[in-house]
């Protein structure tokens, strides 16, 4: 099963955990820098390092040549956060390395040569820094990786030299920023070399009060420093975000903000992105409060990447304009949470 | 069964028809200058004339003492349009005399002392009429109404005297309204010698696109030339909504907009007044128009009723303030939509 298929721990206010790496092959110079033949040999290498590895057999990654997708196809990896959006927009010379549930996404020749994502439902940071590290030791017995003694890991922007890694968790706080409490916890979050912003949507304008919260230090910091700090951080903040949400329990206004939330969702005939983010938000909050009880968050999660533009023309096969977008997205919601 | 649990006639456009006589007794002052003695002697003989005619067993009329119903009670009776909110408001001295189906009411000691009342389903004028016609002649068997073989009845307030007629037809025009037609409309109205105004709410702010539209001469006209003419007109708009109707019919638009304020009156908690009229009323219009096609008019047309606020306190047994009545409205509306 597609781990967004999942609830994990923590799963009212965690949707997901993902701990990505980012490596270089000594001898060849960054992506930006590179020649056509040399992404394609940087392919092959990286490719074969981990289809002919001892734990393929295991992982049953998937070779996807992102030249050959569609854009929409290549968007919809991107929209379920197993690569970036920068991956799925230039796709020439690029590859896509992706395990059977989703949960180990390697991309070649993103930014950096090899990127390898481990994603997992819930809060999972100390398991999905297991997984991506094991994936980092298969790579490391074929390739050997531009590292310097000093500076660690070489990468090809500053901001990830030294670890190269970058661990984030997807937070839904929509009780926090009912309270108006999130430009606060954005600015202390900051002064713990953490930085947290939204996860759906152009810029960093929140979309139905879901958050990533990342570390920013790669640099004179350990890989379990890393996770630690993140760890106990997004901790203090679930806490918080349960706190905030016991408070609203029992408000006659929730109740009624939550059940007209789902009764425009399991209705409409048309619905943007965007109002689709700020409903299901409520649903979710609704669900983990006990105020909707027929359903469950594996249903909301599932829909907060199928309901999402590129995903829903990927489904449907074919390209479709925002207003045909509207009405399969309805359709789609429709369907999943009537 | 009550009037207004059932259809009638063009019952899509036409919620219901209304005639009304007004009527005072020679030898007595108008109500505005009658000492409580004479309220109490033009109550009991108005009362006699109908209770003890020919056709009570025929019409079940009940007696009802206005002075002894609760505020919210006599409210409801406006509400349902049975009697005038006046009459509900200042209730000593006051009677109204109800039959069971609540097809015919007679108000004693309103502004003039008898005002008799036939209110139907749908689209009824000549109907309506005749009934309202058939009490008048009981009266006139046992009563000697003030008369003047010029001016025709006599009545307190100068715009009744002659027919005494007032006749309304409850329209519901969304589509006119969407369209933007409906200043227009009036002022054409207007030029026939009727008026139309919204029927819900303070004032003449339409509500839900529900309007009544009445004859304003009863001197130098007949009752059937004053009927005939309030039906000609009317038959022309409820031609003019049907085709309006099928005009938005196959928007995706005005669908989504049908199923979004369905799925706000089956799921909200909280439900004001005025939200509530406006979302009915695109149900209403939904169901018209085959777009909802579980539930029928009767369904829409009794909860026009049911969930005013007055109407609400006395099923609820008890005086709510507005939160509660809110919440009350909510629910009924939930029960009887879902």
């Amino acid at each position: 099963m597609k781990w967004y298929l999942k609830t994990g721990p923590d799963g009212d206010v965690v949707i997901s955990t993902r701990v990505r790496l980012a490596r270089n092959i000594t001898d060849y110079p960054f992506p930006s820098k590179m020649s056509p033949e040399q992404y394609q040999k940087v392919e092959q290498i990286a490719r074969d390092a981990l289809m002919e590895s001892r734990i393929q057999p295991k992982h049953d990654f998937e070779y996807i040549d992102m030249a050959r997708l569609t854009p929409a196809h290549a968007m919809s990896f991107a929209e379920k956060h197993l690569i970036s959006p920068e991956f799925a927009r230039e796709r020439d010379g690029r590859a896509l390395l992706l395990n059977k549930d989703e949960t180990l996404s390697v991309m070649i020749n993103e930014e950096d040569h090899i990127r390898i994502q481990a994603l997992f439902a819930g809060m999972q940071l100390e398991d999905a820094f297991a997984l991506a590290d094991e994936i980092d030791d298969v790579f490391d017995e074929k390739l050997r990786f531009a590292f310097d003694e000093n500076l660690g890991y070489l990468t090809q922007c500053p901001t990830n030299l030294g670890t190269g890694l970058r661990a984030s968790v997807m937070l839904h706080l929509p009780a926090i920023t009912k309270a108006g409490a999130m430009p606060g916890l954005a600015n202390a979050v900051g002064k713990f070399g953490l930085t947290i912003r939204g996860t759906f949507g152009e810029g960093t304008a929140a979309k139905g009060a879901f958050y990533q919260i990342s570390n920013q230090v790669t640099l004179g910091i350990s890989e379990k420093e890393a996770i630690s700090n993140l760890s106990g951080i997004a901790g203090q903040i679930i806490t918080q975000e349960k706190a905030a949400r016991e408070q609203l329990r029992y408000l006659p206004e929730l109740e009624d903000k939550v059940f007209r939330s789902y009764g425009l969702l399991t209705n409409a005939r048309l619905l943007s992105a965007d109002e689709f983010m700020s409903l299901i938000s409520d649903v979710r909050l609704g669900i983990t409060l006990g105020i909707i009880k027929n359903k469950g968050l594996e249903v909301v999660n599932a829909l907060l990447c199928d309901a999402q533009p590129a995903t829903l023309m990927t489904t449907a096969g074919r390209n479709l304009d925002a207003s045909a977008r509207d009405q399969l997205r309805a359709q789609t919601v429709r369907e999943k949470l009537a």
